[in-house]
């Protein structure tokens, strides 16, 4: 199954829907979505019982379900401005996204989606850049474009700005904090009415959401997501891109970083990328030459919704309050828990969904938990 | 042996003479020195043989050798400017310098000479440096220099000199490539002047001697023999500073490189070195805490003239004929070489020899060897 066309399996549209108001409805995120599929074999399933999952796990009201009508009306909604949500198993969802461990169970992707199958390379930095920032990047956006790669970026101001423009051609991707009807920043709707001419843009997000400042972080892991690397162009200490580089290694993506002068606050992060190991990038062979080995390797087969329901251990009264009480604030890890309780794997897993869904645990990735 | 205080060994008077005599005689270059005294047990040994020697390698002429008071008078003339000729056990030679496989065996030096037994770093550049690249340099070498390194360099317009200055309190090092009385630039006399009373200046080059083109590259595995690292704070593609990094990194010396804009041409090498693997450097601490670790080893105690002539192998006609047979414009390894002569090292080396002060070998370092 080395090649993603073979691996594409359509959802129904009654199965797009239970997606939809799954992924829609109160503490779920894509990594509780996957354990709750997981658990109890469909989305459905699943709907039926987050009621009472949540109050096991201590929920204080009733977490809110996506409607039917809602699902739907989002569906309507998102068709009308040409959205498609796609699920990781169908096409047009980008190949290096679906295998990875918070990938959106339904993705919006709107534009020329033949874009969306191409090997992508994700190029990052300031808003605030510098002209030899900017020029830098139109010309390596150009040649990796040359070279058949889609540049995707944030549609940011600054570096993600000149990117994107440099790929109008070649093809390009931007990566949404929002809704897909709700532009950030405003002034780049017509950049992005220009990209989706030949390029396309993607987003996890409800029609109608507005971008907050928390939303961009979490994008971020979508622009390394999509990507074979990822290249930061410009980035001062503590700046945005970093955390995108950061959440880049994390994946195992390639990162790639532009040095500058010490003397320049601009290049401080992206020189410390390099000292912690990023690619020093000059040109966009420095990329070519790096991906290479890895677009010979298969993308991993993306979890699907599994056939029937698997073996699902009730967890008793007592095991929940032992494994409340072996978690707290600081992060642990999930093998660790199971081994501290005495249950079973199982037992474990659907106590922290409960908590999850009560809205009383935070899932930090590399299989850590801790309580709010 | 690990403090190097205790390798000393004082030349005689008279075995200065000698050792003067031999490494001023055409054709006897440090490693042909070190080759010779190693051969025939002692400098005056070997001066004996030199006429003899490069007659069986096929001199043209009778190679000049230096007159003893031609010696006398060089050791006169550099004292009376306060220039010692020092050799590799003696004090004040450098102690990392003194190991190298082509450590001048006689080195002259000048000024406050306990900077030289101090740790050093060397800092080097383009001497067509930018506003920046200055501004940096001082800063770094004026942190390094806090730290307790003596700043080692080439009194070359631009970062060299820039290197200099900064540290004309904490204490600096300049490395000529021509005598103590031909300074290059001559518009640095005054720096230098400066820097001798409470730093120092080396050169392995006979008073007199005007610095040619050639002579610089010679001078540059000095700058980085002398010092645990070397930086390289701007250079374009193919300077003179990358040579000077390419030989630091074969005498094992850490490289240090300082990064900039991909747009900036005097950034072209120093990017490139960091692709290669020199460290990236953007503050003192770098180079600090590289080298902290090597500082820990001992310096390896240097060849010294042995007590009596190691055993010696004459070669034969057929020898002879065989070795020049096998060598020629292509450097070859002198393992190779013994191994397909089918001769005895002593026997090889000993051809080899011949040849060199014929003029018609040269050594290339990492025991490679080939016809002029």
């Amino acid at each position: 199954m080395s090649n993603n066309t073979q691996n594409t399996t359509h959802l129904t549209d009654e199965q797009r829907i239970d997606w939809l108001r799954l992924i829609r409805s109160d503490n779920v995120g894509p990594r509780t979505f996957r354990s709750l599929v997981n658990h109890f074999g469909s989305a459905r399933a699943a709907l039926e019982r987050l009621p009472d999952l949540a109050q096991r796990g201590g929920a204080s009201r009733r977490p809110r379900i996506c409607s039917e009508q809602d699902a739907e009306a989002e569906i309507e909604a998102s068709r009308d401005i040409g959205v498609s949500l796609v699920a990781p198993t169908e096409p047009f969802y980008p190949p290096r996204l679906a295998p990875i461990d918070d990938a959106p169970p339904l993705l919006g992707v709107r534009g020329a989606l033949e874009v969306l199958a191409r090997p992508m390379i994700a190029i990052v930095g300031s808003r605030n850049a510098s002209g030899a920032g900017l020029k830098f990047t139109e010309r390596l956006a150009r040649d990796l474009g040359d070279a058949g790669f889609v540049i995707a970026s944030g549609l940011a101001r600054g570096i993600d700005q000149a990117a994107h423009r440099a790929s109008l051609d070649s093809g390009t991707m931007a990566v949404l904090a929002g809704g897909h009807d709700r532009i950030y920043p405003a002034e780049h709707e017509d950049l992005l009415r220009a990209m989706l001419r030949s390029g396309a843009a993607i987003s996890e997000m409800p029609l109608g959401h507005v971008p907050r400042a928390r939303d961009f972080p979490r994008r971020n892991r979508l622009i390394s997501g999509v990507a074979l690397g990822v290249v930061v162009v410009e980035a001062a200490h503590r700046s945005g891109s970093l955390i995108t580089a950061r959440i880049a290694a994390e994946q195992g993506r390639e990162v790639f970083a532009v040095p500058g002068s010490p003397l320049d606050p601009r290049a401080a992060g992206t020189n410390d990328l390099i000292k912690q190991g990023a690619t020093l990038t000059t040109e966009a062979a420095d990329v070519i030459n790096a991906v290479a080995p890895i677009m010979e390797r298969p993308v991993e087969l993306p979890t699907r919704e599994p056939e029937g329901p698997p073996s699902y251990d009730e967890p008793g009264n007592s095991d929940r309050t032992r494994i409340v009480g072996l978690l707290g604030p600081s992060p642990i890890g999930l093998d660790d828990l199971i081994r501290m309780a005495g249950a079973s794997p199982a037992v474990v897993r659907t106590v922290l969904l409960e908590l999850e869904l009560a809205g009383r645990l935070e899932r930090h990735g590399g299989g850590l938990v801790s309580l709010i």
